[in-house]
């Protein structure tokens, strides 16, 4: 009998990163893969991660409303409880061998608890990273809730185990976002028009000469900062006047912050060099990426695919906060000359140096092997 | 202005820990204690807790029906999601400077949630020890969800600071429930009937002569196991035929089989030396216990209290593994033989060798200083 | 393609009513029974419902655990919020093409609200009648969520019309309860020892001579009067001194009063001539009400199956006002005295008369006619 | 003691509906108003209505989050379930003397099971009326639920008694959205420009001349053709190219699909004399209304507040079948050459009839009255 992962997935970014990994499982002739999809993955305004996943050709076993609306903190303590409620209900339904809970995200701990408070084995991927907000806080918790953990780096294996995790349950398998990054970068052409092909809103720029590309997301415990932050960034992009490509953030507390930020920005100064998209293919964003002169913002892609792809990055403000990190990357405050200044320096200097720090771009199948042959057990104590 | 501190009680061994801790809180003057009794110590065949916390003095600020019957991991794992929805509630309108939770039972992670996830700084009592169920997990993940870590042992607080939490945030407080052992301790005798004063159903013993204590819980990941194990020391403590005082269990996923099977042997055997009770107030229980020849079962009283007090033990099977323990215990599977071997041996050659290994006595006011006086944050990296 | 029909069974008085109906749908050749226990119907201590189920040969689609435990009305409140949520995940899962929903009792309203607003065709049975508490309130509220209306009486007929239904969609299929007492009636004799076959607690008592049986739930509105009602009955019936056959109340609001009150009154005054059952299978409990002198109690059985059976009652206080009654009962207040002349003039001038007023005991059949070929719609408008 | 009325507020059309009836409870000396803002009342993309709660100077008591995000069916089923839930609690801890549920929209009756199943009296506004979707369902069981019910006409009056309801507990009070009519009646000058003041998106349009209103909602139970009945009117609209105010609809289970439809058409036809609001207060909203040449849409303004105003209708499809009407009033199917010659009659010969068969403009003081002398109670009967 095959063993039955059950992976959850609550966000488009966590799809964007485990999806070479839940191909492998699906395909690995000793596993079987059951797909949850819950969280903001399945609304329209988070940009229907379900549709990609669909397309992508997974069948989703279980799909799961949890978010509460509000956007508040309060709301996410309470989306957090009823995805504890429901996933409780599909572990029960679903009998997996082992549950997939993915990075930190706050409701991935929802997952965490209900397979792990029905004695199922809990598989966590990314634990032993650093951040510094309710993220950190909620990945250890994860790392403490979980049997089997599948990291990125050496730097978090170490970590993962000093925590007092059995070594022998810790695997480094790299990044598995990596293993879309190495297919872009065997074919990197850009080829194809992204407004014509994802639409989206703002100026009608081109991507056949130099462009940026700018993600910034908010940070929880800067809530009311969001909009002001994002403000900064807008202000020095519409001022360089570069053609730059700018995605929306995911869901979080602060989400209505720098989102109102965005959309109030462009009703009233119709920044005519910079375009809006919602979501993008992966291997249409990493092309767009690999061809860009620099990622600006604070996502966690310029940390790791960046690195990989020896794309400069200029990352703002603490969100990446003590990440391991490549020389591509220079870090920056929410300062508007310091923020300009470090763009020009990547267009005029670019730091291109590639690294292998998070993985190879083989992690997905590293992982599928992992779940397949180790022992799935669901009774631990800390080691020292 | 003073510092409200908000402390969720959710089962009765949770509240006879660390009552003189809230009584500490509740005097200081630069505290205000909140009180939120929850769960299982609001229900009445749990042993109606809140009527012995409102006994005590304590004025309760909220409280939190949260138990979904069922008995099963199903149900643990829904009781915590629905505790996270009504405890985000809760604390967003108490708004406490700081929340209180307590040790690792499964519905205390809901604490944890409710509160890290609103940007309230977390204090967790009792961290850094070892078990080896989901309560291993529970607690782990409760200190990464935590800010401040007042722990009971220099053991437990090596083991924190090892997790990679900050040592100035980690403080070695004792365990409060040797605060009422040691005002035990000066005034010992038992000044009072069990039987007349507490009730409870089976035979009628005297605590006159020579007697034992029993407290037996079920252990999680044992669940089928439970009733059986039950037996097992019932049938050893009936063929002893030495008056014993018996504590009912508290509410866990495997509840139902130890209650059971304690309730079926009592209807079948009408073991005539068995006295049971639900529930006893603590000082009187701390009298009962250090008057008593042995206490059996796998209580953290014996390992704790009874280390403090001098009281010989006979610690059966896995709940209590690893756990720091003095010279007062004799470890033992759950063998009928071996059980009744290890009390035999300690009503001949009792093993009453006092320790300070979890406190002198004092922990409440420790911790009251404690929560005066460190700086409160929610903002927290991991260490290394 | 046959139609779907998914019954909630939250309770074992419903399960007992409808078992007729589900069976018949089990073996229509048009239709499919989907079959959900939620609520008590899972609970050990409310009699194992389940058990009962499926050794009647059902196959259990969904296990929905609900009940919040806290035994008072914001619990009740709360498990009906909870059943919500639950049971629209269910219908979603299932894709009933009608769902059923079982007469009155509180949390009945959850399965119509999550069939209702996901625009399922909903069935109520047992709509139309007449009593007095909060289950009057929830009985009517189904009747106008519901698009069928499968009734016990002409009379409930009449008011289902007049609140504004559709007469096409009033059915009078009579009681299924009555389908076991009419087999019942056929082979009336009392074929086993109760308390052989079923244990329960209290005198051990004799089926052989005369007996009475008692039946006494809490009434919701009277919560704190539950006890001291209950206290009046178990007077009478332990200075009667006649052989007893009592049974524990189902789950509601003041199932606490009552069961406590049972419970104190054995402790102290262990009453010789009272056995106690929790629960007995159908067939098993009509033959004992066949044979026995009288009931006396507040349980709907006394207006139903005992008209159609003819067997004398004794029905107290408010919990049956207005309902249908055939010619079998005596109504009384919660008066010891009038209680006990009551049943002695029961015993000594038992009223026998049978009557159809609840159906001719064909009434499962019916109901499958009705679900495999009335026209299954959720869109409705009030007639007048 | 004045007698406690909690009145729960879920969206910005129950507002406007019941200010009035608020105000005239909180300035009434033997009441006081215990306000609760929920659902969708409390979230930004539908209007803020919390912002003129506020604004209109009254106190929120509790605020609760319960829209569970998915705008489907079963979405709204557990936002309902949730609601209980939370309310159970809000009730708990406000102990109010009545409760008032409002109308019919879905989480109306979260707002009155929590009422009725803890025995508070509800109090129901506007039954007894008809429409032919799921709140026809919702509505009349909310009156099953209640147990003082205040209608807005002597037609809704008699439908509420024929349901069974004690025709001592049925008051006909108007409607209070008339109150606020009554006095834009006395200054109708439209004393603003709305672009200036409530800003919006689309075309720049003038309030001078001539000029249309137009309030489209989603048909539940037509949920995907809510999009394409919202294009035929904006077609329509927009080829007749008068000057008009469009305001978004409410939250529903297809709001998705009628807000979805005005987006695209927006971005593609980007019609130049539609100008679209999310709101508007309430007085500023009927001055607009009353100085317009006609209404179109299918909101029940149309049917209450332009009867009493004597505005011009053009009422489309099915959403206010069978609710009382004026003269003023064009009832049209959802055919685009058919609305299109019902606009144009409105505007050739005006249908100005005013009638007051909702009410005379001070229904708000009734209200209170009622609620200050009624006798309070939760125990009801069906009548006959």
């Amino acid at each position: 009998m095959n063993r039955k992962i059950c992976a959850v997935i609550t966000a488009r970014p966590s799809y964007s990163r485990v999806k070479t990994a839940l191909q492998a499982i699906k395909d690995h002739t000793k596993l079987e893969l059951q797909l949850v999809v819950a969280g903001s993955a399945l609304l329209d305004r988070y940009g229907n991660t379900i549709d990609f996943i669909e397309k992508d050709g997974f069948t989703i076993n279980e799909k799961v409303f949890m978010v509460l609306e509000g956007e508040n903190k309060t709301a996410m303590a309470k989306t957090t409880g009823l995805g504890v409620m429901e996933l409780a209900n599909v572990f029960y339904n679903l009998q997996p061998d082992a549950v997939l809970t993915i990075a930190d995200r706050f409701e991935t701990i929802a997952t965490s608890i209900a397979a792990a408070y029905q004695n199922i084995p809990l598989v966590h991927l990314q634990g032993g990273e650093v951040t510094g907000n309710i993220d950190e806080k909620v990945r250890h918790a994860n790392t403490k809730l979980a049997d089997i953990h599948l990291v990125a780096s050496e730097d978090a294996k170490k970590r993962v185990e000093k925590m007092g995790e059995n070594p022998n349950c810790v695997f480094n398998t790299g990044c598995p976002s990596l293993d879309i990054a190495a297919q872009v970068l065997k074919a990197p052409k850009l080829d194809f028009n992204p407004i014509e092909k994802y639409g989206g809103v703002g100026g009608n720029i081109s991507a056949k000469g130099d462009y940026l590309v700018v993600m910034q997301h908010p940070v929880t415990n800067e809530y009311k900062a969001a909009r002001e932050n994002v403000l900064k960034t807008l202000r020095v992009i519409d001022d360089l006047n570069i053609p730059t490509f700018w995605f929306w953030p995911n869901v979080d507390a602060g989400a209505d912050g720098t989102s109102n930020g965005i959309r109030s920005y462009r009703e009233i100064n119709k920044p005519k060099n910079i375009h809006f998209f919602k979501n993008m293919e992966s291997v249409d964003f990493l092309k767009l990426l690999v061809n860009s002169k620099c990622l600006v913002g604070n996502s966690s892609v310029g940390i790791r695919e960046c690195s990989f792809l020896g794309v400069p990055v200029v990352n703002i403000g603490t969100r990446q906060n003590r990440r391991l990190r490549g020389e591509n990357v220079i870090d920056i405050d929410y300062n508007e000359d310091a923020i300009k200044n470090a763009i020009k320096l990547q267009l005029a200097n670019p730091k291109k140096t590639k690294s292998n720090i998070y993985g190879n771009g083989d992690s997905g199948k590293k992982i599928a092997e992992v779940l397949a042959n180790t022992d799935l057990n669901f009774h631990k104590t800390i080691m020292y």
